[in-house]
């Protein structure tokens, strides 16, 4: 492993609100170069540059050969046992069993993946820049132009400024947003968003009202489309109730803290809005990331600034510390 | 008004689970002539056959001007008033001031509504079929073919085989769907369901486990599409547990008793499922419903099949009561 994102959803394994097996290696937004290759890979060889990819694509399961799903079935991050699939898992310390995330693991400097999530990567990409490439980037862009389909001149709220969040407005302003709402109660993260895109940054500490009355109030009927990039059940409401009655549509990213439950009157949804999930963006990941790369390559989609910090691997608690000081540290070198 | 169905929403105003002002004129699925019309009304002359819409189409509020919109600014279903625009009503039973319902009151001889709910039909439609083209069945056809957008060989779900639930099927049916499951509890609705193309008719009474975990277990990962049109929050959620983790869509049709609360845990959207509501099958009214009027006129929708009995205006009560009993009367007459 070369280099690795810190995402929002390892802060959440920290603090409790995701539940994992542990201890763990925590880090899933990898590259690295492959080391070797077990019987029977085909797709990789010693050398190949990769990412590894939280989101498997196994090319053989119902979701991975339907047109529309890319929640391969081989995937650890719904009912997470941390180990390979034949049950064992390649991390020990001290002869005890140490579990794995979500299938990679990258906060490390080897480790053992399937052949269905490593993503092969162009010879040339960068990889302390494109391994963001594997979670947080591709979330946020996919949710504005798969998951939401983000129509020229909308009016887009995204609730949350981190990676996902900026990778979103990316997304919308790629897509031809006219008008793209940021709001987050870190300011902090208001001048890079407007960099991004964003034409007005909100704080809803700021308001009396909740936001999502301001946000009418702004917007006469409500915005086109709305994301939710925090993992708040308020923010999720928040987004829902944003955006337009008829005609609106609310994704929901954030990875809200376990069983929780998000309640809302169903009258909210029958006058005609669209409220969906959205994972990983959408992508499939083996089939799509690598075009990701190339469009990176071609300087089409502009990872690098989405990267607040990069630090050195002994430096990965500061990189935690950023993420929850509100800095926010995208990626770890491990090389 | 020479025709008008009754429909699942008359019957929760009856039983209060959808709250009005009352006492009012009750109906919504109304088909009837022309007698007069007011100052500056161009689209229909005394004379015309017409189909009096619960959702307006104005064609200059923000939601009708929007390609995706059609809960038109004008509607007064989901804060209603029950008077016209003008703040008057103009009914009155005995000196009492008598409230519209939805902006059209079809339970009557004679009704006043306002030019955006009038929907002109074809001089040669038979009022008393066409009537349900007004709100049932495009309602259910719509949420197929607009809301879900069901693709060919796709596996459906549809909770509620009542008036709305059947044109669902026959949306799905036409989609092209190749395995349509139809959820009730009353049996007696499963001879005609499966005459419609339903090919599995389930009671969920009879069996132990929840009925998501039913379909899971026939459809292998959960069907395609799956549509609520009963009413109720345990079927909604139902609904959204039967549709695949990742590709499925889950369209909410039924109207819930007021203030309920869709409580679910956000992970489940997470994985990519879509929720979203229809209204009125997401047709604009004054546009679409003339298609439909045309569709049917050239047998190519068949509206006829879904009335179950025609009975005349004074045994209006006893259509409640066979709507009410399972037996699920569509339609009254006038004239
Ligand atoms: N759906 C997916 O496939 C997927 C993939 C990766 C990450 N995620 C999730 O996306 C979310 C964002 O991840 P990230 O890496 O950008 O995290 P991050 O911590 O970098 O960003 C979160 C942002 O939300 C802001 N915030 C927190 N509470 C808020 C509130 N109440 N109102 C407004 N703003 C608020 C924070 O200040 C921060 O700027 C996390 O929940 C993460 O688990 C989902
Ligand atoms: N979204 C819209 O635009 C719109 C328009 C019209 C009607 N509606 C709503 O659609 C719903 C259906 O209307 P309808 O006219 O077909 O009503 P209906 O009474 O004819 O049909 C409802 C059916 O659901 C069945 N049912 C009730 N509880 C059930 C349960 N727990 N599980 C399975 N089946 C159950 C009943 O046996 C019946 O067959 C109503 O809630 C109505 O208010 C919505
Ligand atoms: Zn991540
Ligand atoms: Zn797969
Ligand atoms: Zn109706
Ligand atoms: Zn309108």
């Amino acid at each position: 492993v070369i280099a690795s994102g810190i995402c929002g959803s390892d802060n959440h394994i920290l603090d409790g609100s995701i539940p994992l097996h542990l201890p763990a290696i925590l880090g899933h937004e990898g590259a690295g170069i492959v080391e070797s290759i077990g019987e029977g890979v085909s797709t990789v060889k010693p050398g190949d540059k990769v990412i590894l990819s939280a989101l498997p694509q196994c090319r053989e399961c119902d979701s991975c050969l339907h047109e529309k799903g890319n929640c391969c079935l081989k995937e650890d991050m719904f009912s997470p046992v941390g180990l390979m699939l034949d049950g064992t898992s390649r991390f020990t310390c001290r002869g005890r069993k140490v579990y794995n995330i979500f299938g990679t693991s990258t906060f490390t400097e080897y480790t053992v993946m399937h052949e269905f999530s490593v993503v092969k990567a162009d010879d040339d990409a960068p990889l302390e820049n494109v391994c963001i490439l594997a979670c947080g980037f591709p979330t946020g862009y996919g949710a504005a132009v798969n998951a939401a389909q983000v129509t020229p001149g909308s009016t887009c709220v995204v609730f949350g400024l981190g990676g996902v969040g900026s990778a979103v407005v990316l997304g919308c302003k790629a897509a031809g947003a006219s008008r793209i709402i940021g709001i987050d109660i870190n300011e902090g993260k208001f001048e890079k968003a407007k960099a991004f895109g964003v034409t007005d940054c909100l704080n809803p500490r700021n308001f009396k009202k909740p936001i999502q009355q301001v946000i009418m109030d702004m917007t006469g009927f409500g915005a086109d489309f709305t994301f939710e990039a925090t993992g708040t059940i308020e923010t999720m409401i928040a987004a829902l109730e944003s955006c337009n009655m008829s005609y609106g549509v609310c994704v929901i990213i954030g990875v809200p803290p376990a069983k929780s439950q998000l309640s809302f009157d169903p009258l909210l949804l029958l006058s005609g809005r669209v409220l969906r999930g959205s994972l990983l963006g959408e992508y499939k990941t083996r089939d799509c990331i690598p075009v990701l790369v190339d469009d990176y390559m071609k300087k089409k989609i502009d990872v690098d600034s989405v990267i607040t910090h990069k630090l050195p691997f002994v430096e990965i608690n500061k990189g935690f510390e950023l993420l929850r000081s509100g800095k926010w540290c995208s990626m770890i070198e491990l090389s």
